[in-house]
């Protein structure tokens, strides 16, 4: 049950309950991570049936991308990246990147995450939203052997960047145009994704 | 004025007055950043003169080094990385971070750098400890045109790497042999520190 639609735009519902409902998801999430935590134990922190929990958010992997607060949800933001196939992936991927990542309204909310990297329970929300739920699919969607692994070495590129540009702000990588950013990372994950690997 | 011993190598003094000097450089130049913090001013917080501070730590970039409670002075490391020249400089410039990261001793004073990132004064400890302090100086070192950008953009695949090998300690990276961590990285570090620039 894949929503595409942003975020922003939300299904209707007694805002009460919503928010109750994501402010238990977020809790239990960040505490006992993606896999220990039950639609059923969220309902239950928030006082409601788990096919409420359902009604408003859909799967559990919904209300994991609900959680995470984003503005976009990643898995519909990638799939042009995804479907086009492997060849230019490390480009498309490095486009849309920079994309979500210069605009405001869609940087703040995964600066919050960043910054969550630090806490423990932020730890878990990275690792089980972005790996579990956003990289490791993509690999496996652009046909990559060793999938996991690839995913991550592309992860450790950008992640990487995410800090020195838009976390530290070091110039002159903080300022440096989209298309030279696009131009200078793409080679590297293209290689991450379908090179050599030792 | 460079120490060419590891910091455990202290130089002899009144332990108290090294360590209130210490301690007032740490938090000056986490609050001013490098710039903005001179010895004099790092004298009169620990109440004593400035000659006592170079008498104890010699120049005001061994006492900013000092200050960073690293275990191994990065300039002394990374000095067979540069005399070497250019050609490999990926290759051994990885063999040094694995060999220093995998190791506790080293790892947990970066790791607590690392950590102070997302604090306003952690970002100052990075940016002038590890930027202006240690890459900049290995990218000149090493001939490059554009060393800063160069150094930058070697700086956001480590950066990256230590935090999915080390912070979130993601599997399979966090387990990863070092030989191959270091195939695996170093000819994107040579295409930063070498290759053609868009």
């Amino acid at each position: 049950m894949t929503s595409d639609a942003p975020r922003r735009g939300r299904r209707p519902g007694a805002p009460d309950t919503r928010a109750a409902i994501l402010a238990a998801a977020r809790e239990l999430f960040a505490v006992h991570g993606y896999a220990g935590t039950s639609v059923r134990a969220v309902g239950a922190a928030a006082g409601v049936d788990a096919a409420l929990v359902h009604h408003y958010f859909g799967s559990k992997d919904d209300l994991f991308v609900a959680a995470l607060e984003l503005r976009v949800d990643p898995r519909v933001a990638l799939l042009p990246v995804v479907e086009a196939g492997v060849d230019g992936a490390g480009e498309r991927l490095m486009q849309l990147f920079v994309k979500v990542w210069d605009i405001e309204e869609t940087r703040l909310p995964l600066l919050a995450l960043v910054r969550g990297v630090l806490e423990p329970g932020g730890q878990q929300l990275v690792r089980d939203g972005f790996f579990r739920m956003v990289l490791a699919p993509v690999g496996v969607a652009l046909g990559l052997d060793e999938p996991e692994r690839r995913m991550q070495l592309v992860a450790s590129q950008l992640v990487g960047l995410v800090v020195i540009r838009y976390v530290l702000a070091v110039e002159p990588l903080a300022s440096a145009p989209a298309d030279q950013l696009v131009a200078t990372y793409a080679p590297t994950l293209q290689r991450y994704l379908d090179g050599p690997l030792p």
